[in-house]
């Protein structure tokens, strides 16, 4: 079916990340003391909380859409728009108090990620990409259009992923050829990356273990400001057949030189 | 010769803090398109400027004190007082965009740190260590005491590290043995680690390549929370024999165990 008009789903996605957002600042570098079941630490309250909030408001708005979610089953994922949520991406920093953790939310059509959220809480920072439109960044001074930077090789690059340790050890050879042939490999960061990607500040995000969460979200973001994400063999990341490679460039020369490196045996 | 009252001696160090913080924020995430010169980078100037800001603020306060800073020449490091800045620790994430950067300011009385903080300009956050007092963290709702966590044994602990390519080939093994023992490595987050362990937030910072900069401030907020700093020996870090190693814990029960992993051959 045709897509429809994106901005009503699009501030409706800004809805789902301000509920969200708001829960885990409450329960950001709260005492785990009190505590005494696995089930109920900040972070999974948070989590949990976070994910009902955003199901509430699919359930109230378009009841015929289906949810993807971390914390609980799916629901309908065969419907024609399903919302694909990970509340809260980078739960290990958020235990260590540290602000670098988000909320992403991506709607798919027909299995095509065409919205795309990435929220920073805590920052106040977030990104919005819809198909067809230059990605916005919000911040405390208003919305504005951001654009990946070029980059022609890959000795000029800034690379980043999570950690060293996501990839496996059939994986690692592959990120370690590319990670030695840039200017900068840098660690931690998580959602943020492919924001700070496509506001230019970085060149290069490669990940792998990666789920469904973790990554529809930010390819409409990234291709809104005109990088690319595929996974490590250059194939478009969809519902089917996902390896949970990730490949992020903002611009298709280093992309395609990236790509050339990341060849597994 | 005695201490005299560090009170005025702390208040001058957010007034450095304050100023360096103030020019970091003025050139984080402004574009690079406009400069022409490698040491004209924004991130050079913000460095450079901070660093003569505090140095200002020295000679005017404190004319007889030394200085040891990154960007310039020590001046007067023989003094019986000499500050140790680092005015944009952290300049990785800088230029990414990122955060997660901070200043660090020591002031050492022959030769041993008696005050440091670590301030994160975007964040709004600090943290404040000064001898025989507890640290205080400092953020808009104003400033508390806070306390490192006890964690018994590292199979429960936290551990971060800048980066695991800090560590030189011989060192990179002993950090391994501690990385597989703990239940979280995390990488990223540079200087603000070392506040995060003084906040209960995690229990280890192991790192290496360090230069005096870079740990000299971070001893004072580290053991007014209750902390350890030491070298992967077990020794102080003083201005002597420095290895660039450093090995902060939170519990000394979790400092011994990892110190035992990280005995080089």
């Amino acid at each position: 079916m045709a897509l429809p008009d994106l901005a009503p789903l699009a501030a409706l996605a800004g809805a789902m990340a301000d509920a969200a957002g708001e829960i885990a600042r409450g329960y950001f570098r709260q005492p785990v003391a009190i505590e005494d079941k696995a089930d109920a630490t900040p972070v999974t309250r948070a989590d949990r909380e976070s994910e009902r909030a955003i199901r509430r408001l699919v359930a109230e708005h378009h009841p015929t859409h289906g949810v993807i979610g971390e914390e609980e089953g799916p629901e309908r994922p065969e419907a024609e728009f399903v919302w694909v949520i990970d509340p809260l991406d980078g739960t290990k920093r958020f235990i260590t108090g540290n602000p670098m953790f988000g909320c992403l939310i991506a709607l798919l059509h027909e299995g095509r990620p065409v919205l795309g959220v990435i929220d920073m809480p805590v920052l106040g920072e977030r990104w919005v990409g819809v198909a067809g439109q230059p990605t916005l960044f919000r911040d405390a001074q208003g919305d504005r259009e951001v654009r990946a930077r070029p980059c022609a090789t890959l000795d000029q690059a800034t690379l980043s992923a999570a950690s060293p340790h996501m990839f496996s050890d059939h994986e690692l050879p592959a990120f370690e050829r590319v990670r030695k042939a840039v200017k900068t490999p840098l660690y931690g960061g998580d959602c943020f990356n492919y924001g700070a990607l496509a506001s230019g500040f970085m060149d290069l995000v490669i990940e792998a273990d990666m789920g469904l969460y973790d990554y529809m979200a930010v390819i409409p973001v990234v291709t809104g400001a005109g990088g690319l994400v595929t996974d490590w063999r250059g194939q478009t990341l969809g519902l089917e057949g996902a390896t949970g490679r990730v490949l992020a460039a903002g611009d298709p020369k280093v992309h395609e030189a990236a790509l050339a490196l990341l060849a597994l045996d």
